[in-house]
């Protein structure tokens, strides 16, 4: 049972959210595995990974609005603001959200179900270029 | 080394924790798989998977409030509310928990400390059939 | 391919959060290990794991004061209080950040970003005893 690793980069232009599913999806393909499993891992500590709805663009405009009252630039405590204000919110915001997704592959398919989306959510406001760290483990027979 | 496919499937009836725990155990304990780690997914994005102390049910009774303060349904700026008022507070709060766990298994068992329950969390009020996928990876020598 | 099973136990004095990455890190090394990925899980319900910035210790000050906040111990409704007015508190933050990690190995090293370290984050007031189970999946050969 072999081992696959990878990566996906991505270059962001501010907060947001971006989508990787089909990234994802194209390696999972290539890769051959027929059962088992993608971890991702994204190598960095002020953006994050989510699963959500991939239909409507209004669900990830509320989730990006909740997020920022949530987590406020402007919180009157927060000392670690050499990056700017967007420097706390962007580790809090990645520490309430995820650093690693594991996704079972069946049948060769990533089994997301039918409204869900692999997403990069981006804490920061200036460009950055962002990676995601993919292992597949599983077999490749039928 | 085989890969084990699975999957966990429930009737929600509203809001709240549904513990699967004892159900898990059961899909490990066929597996025959002796050291490893099984991965869950849930399918959906609106409703989650947590890790919770499943003995006192106040501990569970609290946490579903603090989510109904944390993420209000009458929120005002929210604009993804389509399918009702629980619409985005079911996309939030699962962003806020997990859509996949992974727990190591040893010695045929499931590594969960004593308290610690596995839980569907439902956020949506209407009845729903929710599916977690599973991936069992690991060897069944001893 | 084999399965490498391990654990982490860790003494914690009060709420905060301790680095355990190089503790990791010995154990991928030894485990020789080359390509695979690791689970990282926490055997409790009142501590946590989380992926943070290990430079700058402002970042994660503000981190745990943005907690006590976010969760307050004074919290009017909650009624899980038995263990004192950390206990809901100590569930609900442990359901915000992270039971389980996985994170990929490549060329035998942990695929962390240059900026993450990974930390227990303990939401108890008096001393406990920590234990992490770790499962490791991969190959050993280059």
């Amino acid at each position: 049972m072999p081992v696959h690793t990878a990566s996906v980069t991505l270059a962001t232009s501010g907060k947001g959210t971006y989508e990787i599913t089909d990234r994802v999806a194209s390696i999972i393909a290539q890769s051959g595995v027929k059962a088992g499993a993608v971890t991702l891992f994204v190598r960095h500590t002020s953006c994050s990974l989510i699963i959500m709805e991939n239909a409507d663009p209004t669900a990830r405009r509320d989730l990006e609005k909740f997020f920022e009252h949530l987590v406020p630039e402007d919180t009157p405590y927060f000392e670690h603001t050499a990056e700017g204000a967007d420097d706390s919110t962007s580790h809090i915001r990645s520490v309430l959200t995820r650093s690693s997704e594991v996704i079972p592959i069946v049948d060769g398919r990533l089994q997301l179900g039918t409204w869900q989306g692999i997403f990069l959510f981006e804490h920061r406001r200036a460009r950055h270029r962002r990676e995601i760290a993919l292992s597949i483990i599983g077999g490749s027979g039928s």
